[in-house]
């Protein structure tokens, strides 16, 4: 089994009400690939430039990540700043340098073309096709996207859209892919651009999953102390495609049980600043959370 | 048992994208006794103007809701006008005319005084109080409130507050009352305020519950068809009563039920205008949205 995340490796600095950081291991690939890390193999592609730590590759390493797809060029690694207000629900980007990423063309190792998990987390619409060209034999493929490329790309975010088996993307971004305001609605005009699945990430307020006549709400899990939500999408695609290679099994119950161990990884992610979050858990760690939520949402005829 | 309501009785012109209504029957104490209806005896104490047409009581008295609480007094109904945008999220009130509501002083008749469910919906706290000081034997009290008398009124709010069993209110409410953006702290700082239980209405993400240690998140019920999103949070506290009131028991596990009946009268509320939504069901439609809501929350482990 196991996972492949094609997606981004950035240095992050980011300021919430609780603190900040500089230049802190981000990047969509990343907190991916670290949530995904504790259910099964995971291997990265992506690029960093000649000034990227080694000690960010060492970690991703130890974690277990297959970074024989992480690629070092010749200049800066991506750089992203953001700060987020009072409620940490509103997120200003300060500042975003490509860098190297600007002309990445994601080339997928020979030995990892047969990985059967794919995820394309957030790059423009042509390069997630780029992708799926290369992979072998894809046992299910999910995307996310931004609402920067249902804007400028539609037409190639539709054709990428149209070859996954499952959608995972936020509710706005939703929203704006459908062109409808009500979300259920706009989740099932979604399920006919082809998808078999569609998940719609709404941060605090859980997830919806969506497969053929199957509605799931998934509650989120009740954080108390909200640190920085940088990476919390990414951290709950890890969790949920990560829980499905590991199972090979894509049924509805276990793709309910998949989104519940993405809302997992996502609080984690969220405690701390980058990664850190999630840097050192245990399996236990993760199956209490998920018996906390199972009776964070139980009630009884 | 049975549950009593002190709030408005309205003549409301709503406007949404889907249609208008000029003058239909509102207010939030009719909304809850609509929905109560279903499952108890449920008494109204409210006021309206003798221009208030006598179909609408008849409506009210056909639902089984006692109406020897509808004072008519000299003068005309309080209106109200509101118009939603697109997505139904955003409401502009157009128009509020008190009329005979300014003066409304609650008198409590002698024959309800001793109901033992009591909800306070959201009208001035010094009037929730009064009516409280009137009831002779309340087994539960709960109260709803704005962001008017949070802003206004705080002193008198948090009287009332401290005297009532449940605080049921929407989720930016909860944050304002509180002074904390991180809904799950918000939440437990209102349960410090007095109340056993704290119900937070998310609109189309669902409801939070907390009493003592437990916390119960509640899904949506997934509406593809609102139309009128006007009176869903009074309803939903309709049910949420009418079911307490009914079964007598404040059990956890019971509150949890309670807060999933609110959630379908709620979803039938807002899928017609005024109480049009609610005028008809019957319990095995009220029952099975409550199956299809256990549904829609399932996950194994």
């Amino acid at each position: 089994m196991g996972v492949i995340v094609v997606g981004s490796v950035a240095l992050d600095s980011v300021k919430t009400p609780f603190g900040e950081v500089t230049d802190a291991l981000g990047g969509s690939a990343t907190f991916f690939s670290v949530a995904a890390s504790y259910f099964t193999d995971v291997a990265i592609v992506a690029v960093v430039g000649d000034d990227f730590p080694s000690e960010h590759v060492d970690f991703l390493r130890g974690m277990g990540v297959d970074t024989s797809g992480l690629y070092t060029e010749a200049g800066k690694t991506f750089r992203w700043a953001g700060a987020y207000g009072f409620d940490l629900n509103d997120r200003d980007t300060i500042e975003t340098r490509l860098n190297v990423f600007e002309k990445f063309r994601p080339r997928i190792p020979e030995s990892l073309a047969k990985v059967e998990y794919v995820f394309l987390a957030n790059i423009d619409p042509e390069l997630q096709r780029l992708v799926l060209d290369q992979m072998k034999s894809p046992a299910l493929a999910a995307c996310d996207t931004m609402n920067f490329w249902i804007e400028r790309k539609r037409k190639e975010l539709l054709e990428t859209i149209s070859r996954v088996d499952v959608m995972v993307m936020n509710d706005t971004e939703c929203r704006e892919l459908a062109g409808e305001p009500n979300l259920i609605k706009a989740s099932r005009r979604v399920l006919q651009m082809g998808p078999e699945t569609v998940i719609v990430k709404k941060g605090e307020h859980g997830a919806l999953m969506f497969k053929g006549d199957s509605f799931f709400s998934a509650p989120a899990f009740p954080c108390e102390s909200v640190y920085d939500p940088t990476g919390a999408g990414d951290a709950f695609a890890g969790g949920f495609m990560g829980h499905l290679a590991k199972t090979g099994d894509t049924s509805d119950a276990n793709i309910r049980r998949a989104v519940i161990y993405g809302t997992v990884m996502a609080s984690f992610c969220v405690e701390q600043f980058s990664v850190n979050g999630m840097a050192s858990l245990t399996g236990g760690d993760i199956e209490e959370r998920f018996r906390q939520l199972k009776e964070v949402s139980k009630f009884e005829t």
